[in-house]
């Protein structure tokens, strides 16, 4: 089970996150590509950043809405989805490939991947663009309800997935996320660490109403936004990572 | 000799330029990267319409400075500067894959290539850039006085040139070009028509203090902004390209 | 019954519209203000040229999403957007001010104008964003069905409403216009012209499905994007204004 | 003697500057407009915590370069920037207005201030910016060895003038300061309490190369971007505002 992790978005002047403090814990970087966060230089810092940790890198793409950091729902035609998606996994694909790092998968960011799991188009859209660039990319997803149509569509275009749980996220019985705007949506630290142990020897999570979901995940999605997420994190790592 | 030409420089809404009247005329397209000028679907359609008629297909990356379209001197530092282009060629060699099309070149935009063309720094931080990224790329500057030089720092890297010449700007005797707020500074269709027959066949230009200049150029680089610009490309490329 | 169009919608080196041709037909410029088109020269341009011909002056605020000029749903928060409509008139006022002109109303656009109109609390944000800045300002709505439940908004408020029909779009039945995706949405000349010399002698027009429908409005929008649009505004003014 | 800061430096998700910590100490808030940092929602909240501590509100404009903080040199044409310097002077007004607080004065920001200190014509194009809105505002500029050329520029518009000094920057011996990339920029809390002092009494400083250099201000600007500088600040205020 591996840990994966929004990295690289500062933007400019401003920071966010502690990417230094997150990466050694971290096995997947999710590095934002200048549209939703992010920008050129920031990239180039992120990607040397995985290298030196030895993490894998993927892109994670999301709506060109810097102000509202991609979590606003955008109406978006999928003919210009498609390019939005390829430029910007392209723009990493090349600084990547200038800090000869491979790139190793494509994630989607926010209200995008919200839209990716929400409607099946928007999915399909996504398939494509990454698939037509014929970078090698995976494309994350998260493991829900819907997991094998999903699988199916990926399978018709012979596009590898990995599926993803959030380890500190609320479920609810449904597979999708309880919002973040709702009470509980956030988990502790207790609770993630057990939500991780479940997922990892279970495929299980308890969701908000207290039933039993099945959730087969490869990765767990973890944020590192303040220090005692770090805390966390680090927990997290030596569970999934015990010392030989 | 090559013609080559801005493309893709519409943005969302709005239009510049008429590529589909261009293209069938010119060998070269430099296509817009996003930061002066065009957007993903932009660039997603530029790219098709170039395979279309066969054209070589290089990128433009520019300054972040969409209202100023490039135009404007920014001060921006190296480091950066390498990650803005890097960004940007790869967005578009993304695309590119999508489309099964090679991408062949890189040529700097506006006030970004007079920077490369004055600064020696410049010239070395973007041919770095360009080739870090590993795409087999050329990097197509202007054929000046100081060609020897930038051969050099280019062999140094194992970095191809393009070098070209301006077929519709008038050049001063230093074998810079008459700034564009000059008079004079944009030529004619008749002049533009012996200033490129000059170049191909004698590899020379009559300077505005009317001295003749040595310049040896690959390609001719031309303007499509309005119609009688097109009709001059047309010629052009009758003169540079007689019929069997 | 006065004519109102879209004016300012260039953006930096780029045009869109034929402010010079339009502007001596109309009676009302609603100036774009940055957000989805036009920028701060621009802007002042526009103010000189509505200046010159004693046109109306508005300001015309959108969503923040250039690329896709203003006509994608956005989700922006009713807080948020009360800021971003007072951020775009505010500056539109200054210019204004510069130039000592008045600015009279506002009327937000596309996607934007198109929730106000189906979201009370839209409709709510931005009146109670208007009415805050105390400039004097009328909003610019559609007569639509609901217009006595806006009147009634406004009126709480003691904010100025004018209504507007449009010239140049085909309605339904139910007072909203017929989306521009679809077959006649957009009315040719001579459908225009009758429709404008309805709404000013009948308050009427007939929908799509050949129905009556009763619409009171003060002023009509027309677009002016090409040259057939403009002869047509030309007409539509001698219409309304006939010689002395 | 007043002190001013930098405030509103936020953008969208990402926070700068501690400006609940930084306001309670300051008379006067410099507050970003948009351009080079800040957006209209933040604009918003610096208002209401301004007018909470009743701090005097300045509009805070800068280049449009929000990746570069509006930190670097940019080639704007005096026409345009006028425009640039209403539009987000405007925006700050309405937004000012729309909470019953008033807006008093304009202080540049960054490379924008930079030039205006360094080219008259720079100045003149702000001075006529300002003035021609008729907003009954000041203009805050650096008291440097040219005052009193920039007082008669002012007068001859009857422009107000605030003349600034910089507390926590090492002056230069003509009176311009060290830049931030050379050692001994930065003044550490001593350094700055002693400056201030000394500003305040004898209108003087001791410059880089230990020179006792003349400067009369009015107000000090003071920067609060981390824990340590916050505490510096309330030092300051302190002695400049001594308890009854």
């Amino acid at each position: 089970m591996k840990l994966n992790c929004d990295m690289g978005e500062n933007y400019g002047n401003w920071n966010l996150g502690s990417d230094e403090a997150v990466m050694p814990y971290v096995d997947m970087a999710n590095i934002a590509c200048g549209f939703h966060a992010s920008d050129p230089l920031t990239m180039d810092r992120t990607v040397k950043l995985a290298k030196q940790y030895q993490v894998t890198v993927g892109a994670h793409p999301g709506y060109p809405d810097l102000v509202g950091f991609g979590r606003r729902a955008m109406a978006i035609e999928n003919n210009e989805l498609r390019s939005i998606i390829q430029y910007q996994v392209g723009a990493l694909a090349a600084i990547c490939r200038a800090n000869q790092v491979e790139l190793s998968y494509v994630k989607p960011h926010g209200a995008l991947y919200h839209a990716m799991m929400q409607q099946p188009e928007t999915m399909a859209t996504i398939m494509d663009a990454v698939k037509e660039m014929e970078l090698n990319l995976a494309l994350m997803i998260q493991a829900d309800s819907q997991y094998q149509a999903h699988q199916a569509q990926a399978d018709a275009r012979q596009l590898p997935l990995i599926f993803e749980a959030f380890a500190d996220r609320c479920y609810q019985d449904n597979g999708s996320l309880l919002g973040r705007d709702q009470n509980g949506a956030q988990l502790d630290e207790q609770q993630m660490l057990e939500q991780a142990h479940r997922l990892m020897n279970k495929q299980q999570v308890i969701t908000h109403s207290q039933q039993i979901l099945a959730v087969k995940a490869e990765t767990l999605c973890v944020h590192g936004d303040n220090p005692a997420a770090i805390n966390g994190i680090a927990k997290l790592a030596a569970l999934l990572r015990p010392p030989l």
